[in-house]
């Protein structure tokens, strides 16, 4: 198998990103991509643009999948690009493309792709203290099934290790 | 237009289901169908089969939008069954079919759902005091974009009431 | 179980649809209705209104699967609306919610859903002579695997006797 | 942008690919790797496995997207995995996925590929005289639309340089 390990990084889009947000996901971006990892992110703005520019940035290889049918609709940081033409319901795509998900801050969209991969069970560290929708919820579960806790982590380099220790457990 | 009024009902499946949400899922889909109104639901068990029952005992339509290929996994309450094939990404389905959406509990499934139709601006209700993943947005909004209100409601009765009316504004 | 059977008719939107193809699908969508199945359509132009249409006046149900959000965006004669929001990949869906398919001419929108019926091996027929880029395909299979074979027929009437036939065998 | 040319390679799976089949598709994804493209397939056995193995071969990167929920569905022979979830349903998205096309044989799954591309009008060819469901609109349309011609090419070597001409222009 080639496969590479592929993390997802979601959170706040542009509209709620701030340059706290896009330093943070910068750094987990290049983190990712020293860690061997493959970059997957939603390939639109805010986190997902700052955290593929910390991947490219690092020598890391970055997917962009996309609600649109058109790949330039994508940030210019994605080597690849998969336009789904689904809409917003590709969400459930970055769930299922990752081996392990870091959240930093984010919105509805957020919420939605984290609710996804709990759904499927995928391990997931969330960065404390960047508010959010996924607050409420890190160091916690979203529901009574217990499917996979939200692990808080307080760094950007903690996020990684901490996915990547998931990852192999 | 003969196209009529589509509300989509969702909540605990059998996991978390317990005979409270199931009576009050009975009730809020017999109010829907005396309503006139079409009852979406995701095609399962729990609130899905126990609202369900309730709009074909009021006589009402019903519609089961369901994860797999096979009819035949939906609830005996469904006329139409739209087998998605897509898994629970199927979600976005149920949220996108809905003029108006009705929470009653529910866990992961439920908050997917409950996010897909804030992020498409559905308007939605959800019953008070039934715990589960979504009782923390209850009477509040998902993010900081204040798309739509998720208005609390005490009653099958009031829920129906007040979808209704938000639909209609 | 109240789930009615679900009959699929697809055919030319309004790119390449005909009077002849209208006059078609409107009788199509009347023998279905009076058949007492759920006419299921793509919802938008051409044979998918002339359908739905028919089987309004023959006091039917009509569901409406498109590709879009709004579900403002489907004709005028669908009862149901699945806004899908997945663009053209809502094709798969009309196939999966067919238990019998009707073709009626078409071009590449029909040939996705007659390929996509095939490979979940719906019974399906066609009507001959039409035209379009089903009608190599009629009274053969679309590859060697021989899954389901597309059933040419003459008439509106015969294509639904046909396909209630295939659908009880 | 850092984003590379995608191009998908179709055809036969397990079903239908003989070692004639495999050789090509071995030597198209050999091309499509030494072109600095990224290919772009469904992921799972036959000419998917064969193109993806000859484009690690030739040191390219590779992209599989599967039907199925979980990545170790897919061939070995795939650096990144999108594990959709969505069935069939999925060759949507590897039409999306694609800038250019090439076609190898193939029966139904292939079609439906090949149609979805049609209808996004994306570049496409075929090597001829292979046989299977799409041989019958090589050097030709797919309907009466006229979108885009489906080329027709004799070696692999030439299928690559045909579709990079293509995409170019």
């Amino acid at each position: 198998m080639v496969k590479k390990r592929q993390i997802l990084v979601i959170g706040h889009n542009t509209s709620g990103c701030t340059p706290e947000h896009e330093k943070i996901a910068y750094d987990v971006g290049m983190e990712v991509a020293k860690s061997g990892s493959v970059l997957i992110c939603g390939g639109l703005g805010g986190v997902m643009t700052a955290a593929a520019h910390g991947a490219k940035d690092g020598n890391g290889l970055t997917v962009g999948i996309i609600p649109q049918n058109d790949p330039a609709m994508a940030n210019e940081f994605c080597d690849v690009v998969i336009p789904t033409g689904m809409g917003l319901a590709r969400d459930f795509l970055n769930a299922l493309s990752a081996d392990g998900v870091i959240i930093i801050g984010g919105g509805s969209g957020t919420l939605s792709e984290t609710t996804a991969a709990y759904m499927y069970k995928k391990p997931m560290v969330a960065i404390r203290n960047l508010g959010g929708s996924v607050e409420k919820f890190i160091d916690g579960f979203i529901d009574q099934r217990e499917n996979v806790k939200i692990v808080g982590v307080d760094t950007p380099k903690e996020a990684v290790e901490k996915i990547l220790e998931l990852i192999a457990a």
